[in-house]
């Protein structure tokens, strides 16, 4: 019975996007942030309530220890929890980063990174939404490098004017 | 007397470098980071117990609404604790980000983001410390932008092999 | 320079309330709330936006080590920060805490614990706030065993059905 | 394959206690905490990398709309977080929460609360560890009302001198 909560936590739970075209959307979203672009990162898989965010490992977004920096790792969690809870969102409506936590379980090294972001409950104000990220060797082996957790909150479209 | 307690936590307590040149070594390090260096970040005051990192704000670290995306002022935050933390720690020990939470108070843009990192508790083996982050527009007025607040980990030195 | 911040992220800032009771506010929310009276929590100072939270120290809110546990430290740090806004809240809306953070600095014990809760950021759907907790020795020397920082959801009142 | 995930970072991984009797400490420990026996918390199911703590819903743990106290919330996860990590502990060492962050998803009532701790990454020096929170009523439906994260630390056995 203690493992049978991970699936309606974590994978269990259908959400019910809220637009036909909700891949589309995440994945104009996603191509409209610079940020992300600049570290080199795409999107994987994307499904309702669920957005895999990869960055290839490369020299440039390393710390001094020739890992990937901790906060590239708060990045792509940043881009699959939000991106994740957009998946469900009404249309017209965007999502904001309140605030996240993050824990970096192990130096993120090897070909790539997975961020799997998750949503835990959206709401029409707030929503909360995890990301999971694994590193993955070149033999294709996994693990777990960091864990988060998101506080999103719904607004209305807003751009800032040039 | 409530206003008392910020002296103490904030900018009163006095830190004591454990080496002369901790000015240099936190140069050092941070001039190792390949990712701040991607982002066009750079080095502010440097005190014991206090770090500052600058970001000028430019279209390549933007996400989707144009604003400064939250995942790069996190990398600027971690930045700017864990540099704050190295100034006083011992030679020959590393700083290692073990978990941050950071809020993201206002959309940030501006000329210029700056991260104020602070020690708020060193320790053997595990520190505590923050940063806030102020974006200052062309006429020099600043705005809190982010709160976070970090757990950083010594460890003995360790590199990854090329 | 590096200094100066302190004052507006804690203290300087001068919060304006939006009724003139609100301190009668603050003490009627805090007497409605059992479970800090269960603990043996009582009010302290209360200003526009600063609120303390004091805890005499007594066995039955110790963990396994004979110390105050930290879910008891989570509590007064939720209603320092959680009063801390109310004092400059809107009439009729109530403030409900979407999550926090707490770093647990040092062993706590002593004659008392004080939560100084402080505003950072109000805001019309969300607000945040920190809170610093300090252990307080028969002689009257204060020590900082915790800091926090919360994220707060204003809501219209609401009322569980008996 | 985005489901896949779960059963990594919650079920599927297989924890292997350090003691025969790792069951009998996780009671032992409990059992030695006084405030959580104040707020009339209870164990539950006991597994290498899982513990339940169970608690009753009553008036005493209320706040000011009659909800289970956020920060009540936060002690029975700690307690759940805490001793998932104790189960694989090695004999001789305690467990110290350094820091946690909680997201309350929900207003917490009915019959029960049960938080489910579960090991995510054990360390020698830290530990992470998380706990699900769920309330149940009085027809059995459980309902996930907050979800935490949790740092912890391993030190060599220390008590209060009284």
């Amino acid at each position: 019975m203690l493992a049978d909560y991970a699936a309606e936590t974590a994978a269990g739970t259908t959400w019910q996007p809220k637009r036909e075209d909700f891949r589309e959307h995440v994945q104009e979203v996603f191509a409209a942030s610079a940020a992300t672009r600049l570290i080199g990162a795409s999107l994987g898989r994307i499904a309702p309530g669920h957005v895999e965010v990869l960055l290839p490992c490369h020299e440039r977004i390393t710390q001094q220890h020739g890992f990937v920096h901790g906060g590239v790792l708060g990045m792509i969690a940043d881009a699959a929890a939000a991106l994740s809870a957009l998946t469900v969102a009404a249309p017209g409506t965007i999502g904001v980063t309140v605030e996240y936590k993050i824990n970096l379980l192990e130096a993120a090294f090897g070909e790539l990174i997975i961020a799997r972001g998750r949503l835990i409950r959206p709401g029409q104000a707030v929503s909360i939404a995890a990301a999971d990220l694994y590193s993955v060797s070149a033999s294709g082996r996994e693990q777990m490098v960091a864990t988060s957790l998101f506080t999103l909150a719904s607004r209305t479209r807003r751009r800032r004017r040039a």
